[in-house]
């Protein structure tokens, strides 16, 4: 296992330093099955698709269902279907990264299979790891999934228009996740309504390198 | 990896084998997290506990918070912390069954780790599997993940309160999970509610071992 995760480790700095080099922001993006990636991904390549140049890896265990949500935005897509494996890695991505012109991306999100836990541990060459976790997930994710939380540089708490119908505590929610990483970035938004996502839209486009 | 798949196979057999001979349905609960596992065991041990002699093996990677929720039922409970592993294995399993008088038991509950996909990967010795699956995580969970839905014995929707809130198609649901399990059992719940479940009451009720 040590072998497998530093062999991972090098391919993830290699392709880290090759999206440097190529000026290209990458965000692994991860989440629970269902807590709303692939809304998010629609809103923001809808709103920040004339400004930057956008591509997409989907990872998926099967099916090309989230790609195919994405179609409609004629923007770079690869769909990388892990049959059966629970978490993307560096190789997975090295092996369809020839498919981008890097020369004309700004910024590539990586959508990983729907798992709280695996793809936290496996480092794809990202620029930053950002957590999704939506509120009907209940407030407690955070103290018992605490790795994703921990790595990620942000934190999106979606389905924020639901909280009225649950019994989501977001004191519980907010106290946890800062003991486990004081220095995280939080925001709170609906993709469905589309509440809170300007603050998101405005922080992930200064993050494009210049 | 196959190695390490026979081993745990054999291990699930041998707890198959002791579980059939001492009359204790053993029942693997599998869900992404905050499906709704909990609030469901908290639902059925206060509706079938005076009826059957329950125990439960709570799974989770860190703390016990969901075995401090069943506390007040006052029946055995076992808690596994993984340290990170994103399932329960039979040896995990066969470490803590000596901690239950299985001659004084009806039903034994496992509940997984949160993950929708790796638990169904590895046989525990149980009798079935059970999947629960919630209306806010969208209704395309049993196509994109699907082996956990082809495994379970019996499927339970639960949320259902929610489904006016969202875009979750039953339709799509109910044709997916169909396509992939043509023999999996149903049951649509709310489990805040309450709604639904007098019939996975009887159901499981059923399932004792006389």
């Amino acid at each position: 296992m040590k072998n497998i995760l530093d062999r991972n480790q090098n391919k993830a700095e290699e392709i880290r330093g090759l999206l440097n080099e190529k000026k290209v922001l990458m965000v692994n993006i991860i989440s629970s099955p269902g807590a709303g990636k692939t809304t998010l991904l629609e809103r923001t390549i809808g709103e920040l698709g004339s400004k930057f140049r956008i591509g997409v890896i989907e990872g998926d265990i099967t099916t090309d269902r989230d790609a195919q949500r994405l179609k409609r935005f004629n923007i770079p897509i690869v769909v990388i279907n892990t049959e059966g494996g629970c978490h993307l890695d560096s190789h997975s991505i090295s092996k369809v990264i020839d498919f981008f012109d890097l020369d004309a991306l700004d910024i590539l999100f990586v959508e990983n299979v729907g798992n709280l836990i695996c793809p936290s541990q496996w480092d794809l060459g990202e620029t930053f790891k950002l957590a999704v976790v939506s509120t009907t997930e209940g407030d407690d994710k955070p103290a018992k999934y605490p790795l994703l939380f921990r790595e990620a540089t942000a934190v999106l708490l979606n389905k924020t228009d639901l909280i009225p119908y649950t019994n989501f505590s977001h004191e519980s929610f907010i106290t946890d996740l800062k003991k486990i990483n004081s220095q995280v970035t939080l925001f709170e938004i609906s993709c469905t309504r589309g509440d809170g996502l300007n603050n998101w839209y405005n922080w992930i486009s200064e993050r494009v390198i210049k």
